[in-house]
């Protein structure tokens, strides 16, 4: 029995608590945002909601000016996979040894929660700061990515807001929080390949053409080949298959086609329409019957050293001693939509090691330092005195 | 309205309407045999019934002395497909045109029948004919045989009951009936293989082991390698795979395996013990963690010249005045089991066109000419004096 005083929650705690209580399982954002509008609107800042089909939206801003600084991430979480597997209800935010316990608490309602307080904070010390702050929060991150960011962007862009700097919250650390500091991502492009050829009863073998047979040397010259060497910021770019499938099921039968389907995580050395022509040559070589179609799911950004790295690093230097590392590897998150309009971008959040799993927790401590990390970013980049 | 005479159904007619109207989907013999065995029986057969599991089979023999000569078939048939694809109900048979129509009319009650008739015309001719007339009836020669003609062998095996001649009723025929008559089939031997990989994030290359990738390779060596050239009796041994299939179904992910199926149908300048080994071979040279089982369906078989193939050929002329041409093509047959026991042995019956399809249908004047064909091989090789 605990019969010591009961400390109340600190403010980023009880902010990412009730963002977790709220079951916002992507694309729903289950009045997330609707909180952080009545929170930011307290502290001066003019918030629009935009809806895209199924997807709400925000974008927050406070002031006019240049630069423009934005803090960026969803509301929305993953399922929670097998109920049973949880050790706590996974929309009943719950405090064990110093971590809280919730689906999202990593991925990233405790950013959320963390830049919302590393703002007030800010504001509160530095009321007519240089610049402008903003929130670009979706609730489609974790789904298709087709009403989020994207969308929200295109509107920015129309009316010529321009983000100058860009911190996504997405859980970059990896063993303590500041560890990495994301500040790129390669590009992902898909292909989905139909390898056609001639069905038949297998004891006639001069009747069919197996595509499964063509296959073989296709896959062999894809998988073996040098697309590029990567470079200072990213690693070679890397083609795998996914998925494959032909066959009819019965043993006695060559099927007719053969599917599968291809992924490149593809390095700022390529460009999507150089690996679509290459792929086309390798197939085209081999003579094959085929459909391919591309999926573009974001190219290639960086963020080289500048004011936010800069920021950034300096800031979690202060917090923990240590410098952090810059990378670009892991998969993609909705700076990919950001970057491209010229904004700095990186991405500083929390231990990312229970993401999407089960029992999803964070530790109390590091979303204090989240916000001091966030906070002292700030003050760097938009105070009237850096300190 | 046809206002002429009804003709009686001739007996071949009669027996293979009879057959058909039994709906004998494999392993059911649907009281084929019983009926097989009261025509039998009263044609001075002795009619034992051997019943392995869900199948019911049936040795009828004539006589004692050597040389046996034993028609051998099956009273089952394939599911019916689509009805409503069906002009006449499969298991009513019905005459069009001359043609007898319904489930199992080509493969093979229609070939039952006339080894019936012929059995009779012969024994009525030749009540003291040399040897043994035997009938090697199963019902699952549609369905895994397990249970079916190779038990049947095993028994007659062991008790060195020793089939000499053997005709299968299988539809041999492409376009005219007697056209073509299989004097053996190749061997056919399944494999199937799991790849073995480390599954993983798409994003982490490094982490990963992706099998479909170790897949290529293994394809296009084992697609384009020469097993064998053939000989006069086979066309070179064929590899085809027929199915294959990895991947999770999200594309992010890289599986950890990969399994594929395939068949070799070989020639008698092979063994299953060569194919076996050239195959680990290949994919041990590959270095792959993988794991084979075979499946040995059937070891080639070959009857050359000699009584029987001398006794059918010139049967065949004799009805229709033209060379039957030998052929090793096409899928297994039963034949596989009996034909090692040292029989001589080919597989000569209707047209194959229609079988396995919906409106499957025979020829009644091919009917007639099989009937013909099967008792003057009887009596070419039975009879006390030969024609
Ligand atoms: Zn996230
Ligand atoms: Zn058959």
């Amino acid at each position: 029995m605990n019969k010591g005083i009961i400390m109340p929650d600190s403010a980023v705690l009880s902010l990412a608590k009730d963002l977790i209580s709220r079951e916002s399982v992507t694309p729903e954002d289950a009045g997330c945002q609707q909180m952080m509008i009545e929170y930011l609107e307290a502290l001066g800042f003019e918030c629009e909601t935009m809806v895209f089909d199924d997807t709400t939206n925000l974008w927050a801003r406070r002031g006019t000016a240049k630069p423009l600084f934005c803090f960026a991430g969803h509301t929305d979480v993953v399922p929670t996979g097998p109920l049973a597997d949880w050790h706590t209800p996974p929309f009943e935010p719950t405090v064990i040894d110093g971590f809280l316990h919730g689906r999202g608490a990593a991925d990233m309602k405790g950013s959320i929660a963390a830049f919302m307080v590393a703002v007030k904070q800010f504001v509160e010390q530095h009321d007519d700061h240089q610049g402008s702050i903003a929130f670009l929060i979706t609730s489609d991150e974790e789904g298709p990515f087709i009403n989020g960011t994207v969308k929200v962007v295109e509107v920015l862009e129309a009316r010529n807001e321009k983000i100058d700097y860009c911190i996504v919250g997405e859980p970059s650390s990896t063993r303590e929080v500041g560890d990495i500091v994301k500040n790129g991502r390669r590009g992902s492009l898909t292909g989905d390949l139909v390898i056609k050829g001639i069905q038949g009863h297998i004891a006639y073998p001069h009747l069919v053409d197996n595509p499964i047979h063509k296959a073989g040397p296709v896959i062999a010259e894809l998988s073996q080949k040098v697309w590029d060497n990567g470079n200072e910021f990213f690693p070679p770019t890397s083609f795998q298959i996914s998925n494959i499938q032909s066959g009819t099921g019965a043993s006695n039968i060559v099927p007719g086609a053969l599917t599968a389907q291809f992924n490149f995580r593809y390095s700022t050395e390529c460009t999507a329409a150089d690996l679509v022509a290459r792929t086309h040559n390798v197939l085209d070589s081999q003579g094959l019957d085929y459909e391919l179609n591309w999926t573009y799911n974001g190219v290639p950004f960086i963020t080289g050293e500048g004011e936010l790295i800069d920021a950034v690093k300096t800031a979690i230097k202060e917090v923990t001693k240590f410098d952090a590392e810059l990378s670009t590897s892991g998969g993609t998150s909705d700076g990919r939509f950001i970057a491209p309009t010229g904004a700095q971008l990186v991405e500083l959040g929390p231990i990312n090691a229970t993401i999407h799993k089960v029992n999803e927790c964070v530790k109390i401590a590091d979303l204090e330092k989240l916000v001091d990390m966030y906070r002292l970013t700030l003050t760097k980049l938009l105070s009237r005195d850096p300190v």
